[in-house]
């Protein structure tokens, strides 16, 4: 599929970038290709300070009150409400007079390393599903003297004939209801069969032909947020996703506080039930969207870490988390899903993703599942930053993997302001380093209530790229007297990045330098895992092929600025892939393929888990990515070398005009 | 196992016999050995009518209040009260000088063919149980920094290690368990296995050692009584066995019956709670008998005729009654048997036997499981007499099946003082071809309350011996003039077994003209069944080299009375097997082994039924099967001479001695 490809020119820098998305955000455009536009509202068309002018070109504006006749005319546009339809030229107001060409010095080239979040499933579309739980349409020959085998044998039989299913045997309540199901639908009737490790359940007849009337839910239990998406299980359309904090968050953010909660008396039982009472609200919302009738549910995948999956499941976690980490299971029976308290029928049947360890779960055997690691030849890096950030290592021939206990600060957790990617959350920021201005964009283009992982990044990036923080974090104290922005807060040094009065909230929406140094520790943690893991096998960096980033860091990752603040290593920025949220894709993808599950369960027991808690390197090494990159500097050579162009510039440009910052 | 044997002979007749039972009482002797004692109370010990005198010998005999000191001194017995411990010589007192001699050249030599029921399941029982539910001692390794697999993980080697068992999968409720069961066993466990037929599912670890606390159930379920035996699933020991009368038959005695019921809104329901309230009664029998706990009992094996399978589980029956009669299913899943309501923890795994047709059910499968007919190269004709007369012929190769509709008469239904086999009913007939006086002996030696299927062919016989009643079942009501014995009763002419005032009964027990009509349209139907099936296969009556005869008949069945009813074909006797409960004792073997589990369900699908209903010359069969013991006497050569032989004999010893009959 050919992709749409316009050209937008920025005045007066004159930097060109291509654009690739269809009707695509003219703000969006000029934060990628590092053209300042003073947007302080998100993109939500409030504040009126993303006015451009647009000098030629096909596009699509809406009117603003912002905008008055007269400049309308002139071609004034506020960027956020314009949309890219063939290539422009577009004149962005300057407010410094040595603004040209010292941004674009600073920036580099406008080139997009923003990756929009891959679909990994794409290449499964083309395959119609094969689901574990699949109907079937069967004619039958009614009986007759000559032809009087029982119902359930006339089934078999057809199913034999017209699908090659063998080893077929009826659910007692199927068998129940076969009888009249059988004559209420003269002979034609569908089946609804669960496919075994070996030998088929017959789940259900109806009568007729029903089979586009076969739904299947992958949900993703993550710690801090539960994930559902609805597709059909005949066509493999995807109907409606939806999302919710796990109502277990009030138990605590992490895993180890929720296993303490659960090995109290009736601790469990309280904790199994707030992750179904969100579960069920999740659903309900899907159902809500679509108009998908629950008993049309044939089956119901759920990924979630070890610890999650235990808890939904009811299983005692204790000896999770004590040495040696043992799990209760890494294999689970299909089940009904209502046995666990989640609404829907006794029918539908609900897979958990097989778990490798105590701290790598069903939702990184999804997430490997969904990135396809497991069937290339590619070294590939999968890191799945959520509340613990897990990271795996290999290619089709083996895999090791390790957790690192990183903190949910990219999914929101320990962010004043941090919430997950949902609307409102600010994704993309950049900071003009001549004025420190913030220019930033919401999902959804709603006025800002918080920060998602990908905005921190950038922020926190951007922060450094600018002198505002110094490589441990810290706010540069000094510019407070050259920006507003800077100030100490009630929670100590931070940086507004936007006020009050053009967001949700009731007060200034600020970047902390606590949250600042839950970041860090986040990342280093990660970084750590990764270069332990590499080192156990004898690797280094150089040797990885393919990196996938997978989390809830929102739509946009912006891969330069994950190598700035020493997230993910310094590599060529293609290698570099986001992958979102691979643990729902992969929970969607072994929804609608059998053949995936039974993969999902090799790449399980495929995988060799390394302890980090009983690594000698691991502390060593996460102390030494304290940093922003990293304490060894020569690992991120393109990195010290910007950063080093880039103080000394700003600090000439400072000095000689120390009266343009306001 | 050599046999005990010790020789009795009977004084002045000259008759001996010999006796394999250990302490064999000496009534039943007499009576095998057709030796006549005019025992009227079936052996209770209350008439004194049994009354001998032992001439020599070892044996013991308890005290009665009917032999005087003296009498005792003079070696005066009850023949009733003594068992036969050693080779005996005993003097029968003679009522009628003209009975020596007479007597024995009516009944022939004396020859035991008397069938005890067989015990099947002997050859088994030299193999260690292999149940379908297993349970399985474990000593794991406990977990370690370097040996950290979960807990499923690690029982699941050890399974695979110890036993060979692998493809584990664990049910959901025992992994819950695991992680505490491990713990508390302190890593030495007992696992408890359900074989599937591919795959097996862990559903339980205790910790210990807890294998011999496994018990399983066998339960008939017969239309008319339902029947359960509990053994231990370790050791294969029988326990105890239980039976009461199906709930059901308040709702009609045949299948047909309770099939209209069922299809009656809430019909199903009403019939399926009260099949699980018998089962539930028989069930707390052997529990109260035994002391085993309910929480012990792994699994349960329930057979049954394909009408009272569907109804127990709940299955709507209709189409098992209209043409072309099909079933719902013939074979079914494994389940909870709680889910039934049967009253059981829900761990505790039911399953059916598989069905043939729709009149060929679980309790034919299980008969032949039973009988072996399906390993051995020897012709057989297996026939199960219950409600329905079900019919198999075959050998290891191929087998044809057929169900008679042939009533409950040999279970006691229709037959005025009819009961099943239990205490006090009449299971064995003798009477006096001279005086006509009848001799007989009860279940548990009791005062007579009934008759059971053994007692009416017996009876029958007999009665046609005498020449009390005509080849089609008549009386003869001269002979009213000779024994007060027959008489015209409220349903018509009768013959009293015996007096009110020897029984537990407030009237007399007799047998009816409307009772023998009942057995001969009984009988008719079975042996014209058999004659259908042999004919569809092109073979005959004199092929067959082993006939088996099973159901409630009682603990003895006399062949040569069957053969002389025409229950069964005129063979050698050596030919014919009693089994008894059949359906009870395969279920009792598919709960021991789970290889036998496997074998019946190839049973199930190797046999080809055949419709009775459908066929051409089945109703011309029963009606020429309608006498006794068939119209074409040719097919009994045998019976013809002898009843020949007998009327000439009894006609000139009543025309010389009229005034010795009473
Ligand atoms: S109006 Fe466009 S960003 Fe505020
Ligand atoms: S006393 Fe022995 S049969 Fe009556």
């Amino acid at each position: 599929m050919p992709k749409t490809k316009h050209t937008v020119r920025f005045m007066p820098d004159g930097v060109s970038v291509d654009v690739f998305a269809e009707a695509e955000n003219l703000l969006r455009v000029a934060l990628v290709a590092g053209v300042h536009v003073n947007a302080s509202c998100g993109g939500s068309g409030t504040c009126g300070k993303c006015k451009v002018k647009i000098l030629e070109g096909e596009y699509e504006a809406d009117r603003s009150a912002k905008i008055s006749d007269e400049q309308w005319e002139e071609g004034y546009r506020l960027a956020c409400r314009t949309r890219v339809t063939g290539d422009l030229v577009v004149e962005v107001p300057i407010e410094s007079r040595h603004e040209k060409g010292v941004l674009a010095r600073l920036r580099g080239t406008g080139q997009d390393h923003v990756l929009a979040e891959k679909h990994w499933g794409a290449e499964y579309e083309t395959v119609p599903p094969e689901p574990l739980v699949r109907k079937y349409f069967l004619e039958l020959t009614p009986p007759s003297e000559g032809d009087n085998i029982s119902d359930m044998g006339r089934l078999a039989q057809a199913l034999k004939r017209d699908y090659r299913i063998d080893q077929v045997l009826g659910e007692m309540e199927m068998i129940r209801s076969l009888p009249k199901v059988l004559r209420e639908g003269e002979w034609k009737v569908t089946a609804t069969v669960l496919t075994g490790r070996c030998g088929n359940r017959i789940l259900r007849v109806e009568p007729g032909d029903t089979r586009k009337n076969a739904y299947a839910l992958a949900v993703d239990i993550g710690t801090t947020t539960i994930h559902a998406q609805l597709v059909n299980a005949f066509t493999g359309e995807k109907l409606a996703k939806a999302a919710e904090y796990n109502a277990q968050m009030s138990m605590g953010e992490d895993v180890i506080t929720r296993i303490v909660h659960a090995i109290k008396p009736g601790g469990l039982e309280i904790l199994q039930k707030r992750a179904v009472k969100t579960v069920n609200e999740v659903l309900k919302e899907v159902f809500d969207k679509t108009g998908v009738l629950r008993e049309e549910v044939t089956h119901l995948v759920l990924g979630g870490n070890t610890t999650m999956t235990q808890l939904i499941l009811g299983i005692y976690p204790r000896y999770i988390r004590e040495a040696p980490y043992v799990p209760a299971a890494n294999l689970f029976p299909v089940f009904p899903a209502s046995e666990l308290g989640i609404e829907l029928t006794p029918r539908t049947l609900a897979y958990a993703m097989p778990c490798v360890a105590s701290y790598v779960g069903g939702d990184i055997t999804a997430g490997v599942l969904a990135t396809q690691m497991h069937l290339h030849d590619e070294l590939t890096l999968f890191m799945d930053v959520g509340t613990n950030g897990e990271i795996v290592i290999g290619n089709k021939d083996w895999m090791v993997s390790a957790s690192a206990s990183a903190g949910p600060a990219f999914e929101g957790g320990g962010v004043k302001f941090g919430m997950r990617a949902s609307y409102g959350a600010i994704e993309q920021v950049r900071i003009n380093p001549l004025d420190l201005e913030p220019m930033f964009m919401t999902i959804g283009q709603q006025k800002p209530k918080g920060i998602c992982g990908s905005g921190m990044i950038d922020c926190i990036a951007e922060l450094q790229q600018c002198g505002l923080i110094s490589q441990n974090g810290k706010f540069n104290r000094e510019l407070s007297g050259v920006t507003w922005r800077i100030r100490e807060g009630e929670g100590g040094w931070e940086y507004v990045l936007c006020k009050a009065e053009d967001s949700q909230l009731e007060e200034d929406l600020t970047i902390t330098e606590p949250d600042i140094d839950n970041l860090i520790r986040t990342k280093a943690s990660i970084y750590a895992a990764c270069s332990v893991l590499l080192k156990s096998v004898g690797l280094h960096f150089g040797d990885v092929q393919k990196i996938i980033i997978a989390g809830g860091f929102g739509q946009y990752i912006d891969v330069e600025k994950a190598m700035t603040i020493g997230l993910l290593p310094e590599v060529e920025p293609s290698k570099v892939s986001y992958g979102g949220n691979t643990s729902l894709e992969g929970c969607r993808i072994a929804c609608l393929w059998s053949g995936k599950v039974a993969e999902a369960e090799q790449i399980g027991s495929m995988i060799t888990n390394i302890e980090l808690s009983v690594s000698r390197i691991y502390m060593e090494e996460y102390v030494a990515a304290l940093f922003l990159p990293h304490t060894r500097m020569e690992e991120f050579p393109l990195r010290a070398k910007k950063l080093e162009e880039t103080n000394k510039l700003l600090g000439e440009i400072r000095r000689a005009h120390p009266q343009e910052n306001p």
